[in-house]
């Protein structure tokens, strides 16, 4: 295992000291490690709250500050934040008017976040579920919640912002769940540092596509093929599933896993907005980067939301985070 | 070699075609795939323009927008681009105030730049050289430039805004060059996709000390170490080379080389960070990201420039560009 740390024991604790010492003029970061949160909390405004296991970086506390979270929860390395975390973070955001949880769909996530709505006051959750890969996977029942979470956060967060309400936010982060679909591809199997070895084996010439961010298994291990057949593969996928409600105009995500580069990102792009112009879907919006990572894991993944003028007004809204700002 | 694209032959055009359509609200192509262009051009503005080998995605394309760069011509992978590139790109960005052509010590990138120079009217250069690994390398006389640069574009980009003129911007890019120090690690090798295997071998627990963003050679090969001791022995030659220059307020900038994710990237920052502090230099600003990039190769470097009160200044102007984006 090749990792730039300082040893298994003190790699996430290292990496959430430096995330947040260079960031201070976003974040802080709460007792224990429990949670970062917006340095400059809006009182009044639904708190949204996201986390997981720590390794998607950076998903989620990337995400917060203005126009996105208020507070994210790490856990460990591909494994659930505890409840006195989740509770924590709604203690320390919550300004009055309530909490919005974002969970993606894995079974101890889903329960640990449930056991801390349950502690806590006034709280609603969204449970995101995007991925059209399989339909249960090694650590969910039901879809996984992958890359599409991204845009969840971004556009309830622009809402929140507005100063819509919980039962109003908990619906628009339905709707965009619901509008999103994703799918990923695997090069090479991510590293767990605890573990000290690969997740799973994969040949020279081989992919796994479908893959989790997990590295959990997908529909298949496959020959690599060119980008163009995996995107067509994908593109396929997404667009089936989606139905009728493929028409209109999208946002196009593609998301590197952490091991691959921007320039193949770009050509996976390339390769996706052109299949979806051809079955007549405007791509509206765009965003390519590693933003949802599975450590070191080569590979990339594709999302499309679709946008009706509401979430593109959203998506459009300033956000100022660690790893995604802009004012438009 | 897996990488993800159509072929060899096509992976560079592919991905240029990629970033152009994802940021068409920034940027337009050149004929000939010859350079990317700001959409927008600043009538009276100096024209920025800067370019070389690709595989070091973002760079520079990705810094191609308002407060930045005009134009970028990229050159093959890990090949200077054509003097006709940055000829065509001068033509195409120049308002009339002239072009400063922003190159890093390569010998044919310098080659290049400079007869582009002689062919276009009222061109100036700054050549940025600021990785202190060795002295001399592979491609290289003197120093090699290397992550230093997007920082030497950043500043004179907001300064060219400011309606700055070519020889007091040429000036600007020598003292923050001056001011900038770089060094990196490599614990994978690249894979230039015409040569479809690693650049160079590299062991299971090694890693190559002071690694050129082309894979070259840097001072050792060594056992692989701790992020702490790695970070202390780059610090200690930034600071040493500075000498007296090494106090007051500084930018640190820890840069992925497109392998490694955030979590480690995050993880080296914070010791560089410590040990900076204790030497008696203050972090101002921070940057942490895949922003210089050598395709595929994991691993990191770190950057350190001085700041004074212009620079930071200039530093904290707005940008828009694909890769780098904020307005404070």
């Amino acid at each position: 295992m090749k990792k730039l740390m300082n040893s298994v024991g003190t790699i996430l604790i290292d990496s959430l000291d430096g995330f947040v010492a260079a960031h201070g003029d976003i974040l802080v970061l709460g007792d224990e490690h429990k949670f970062v949160r917006r340095k400059a909390l809006k009182p009044g405004k639904v708190a949204l709250i996201s986390g997981g296991g720590s390794g998607h970086e950076p998903l989620h506390g990337g995400f917060v500050g203005h126009g996105m979270l208020d507070a994210a929860c790490p856990g460990q390395v591909f494994t659930s934040p505890t409840p006195d975390q989740m509770l924590a973070a709604a203690q320390a955001v919550d300004t009055g008017a309530g909490c919005l949880f974002i969970v993606k769909n894995y079974e101890g996530d889903v329960m640990n976040f449930e056991m801390a709505a349950e502690m806590a006051d006034n709280v609603a959750t969204v449970i995101t579920n995007d991925d059209v890969a399989v339909e249960n996977s090694s650590y969910t029942t039901g879809r996984r919640g992958v890359a599409g979470t991204l845009v969840v956060e971004k556009i309830v967060g622009a809402a929140a912002e507005e100063g819509r309400d919980l039962a109003a936010l908990k619906a628009l982060g339905e709707k965009v769940n619901a509008a999103t679909r994703s799918m990923g591809v695997a090069l090479t199997s991510c590293t767990v540092p605890a573990a000290g070895k690969p997740t799973f084996d994969i040949g020279d010439d081989e992919m796994e596509f479908g893959v989790g961010i997990h590295g959990e298994p997908g529909r298949r291990r496959d020959k690599l093929k060119s980008a163009d057949a995996i995107a067509e593969e994908i593109v396929h996928a997404i667009v089936a599933d989606l139905g009728n409600a493929a028409q209109g105009e999208a946002l196009l995500f593609v998301n590197g896993f952490g091991g691959t580069p921007a320039m193949e990102l770009y050509v996976v792009y390339n390769s996706a907005r052109k299949l979806l112009q051809a079955k007549g879907i405007r791509i509206a919006r765009s965003l390519v980067g590693s933003y949802v990572t599975s450590l070191d894991m080569a590979g990339c993944s594709i999302t499309v939301t679709m946008l009706d003028a509401e979430t593109t007004k959203l998506w459009d809204a300033p956000v100022h985070t660690a790893a995604l700002r802009w004012a438009m």
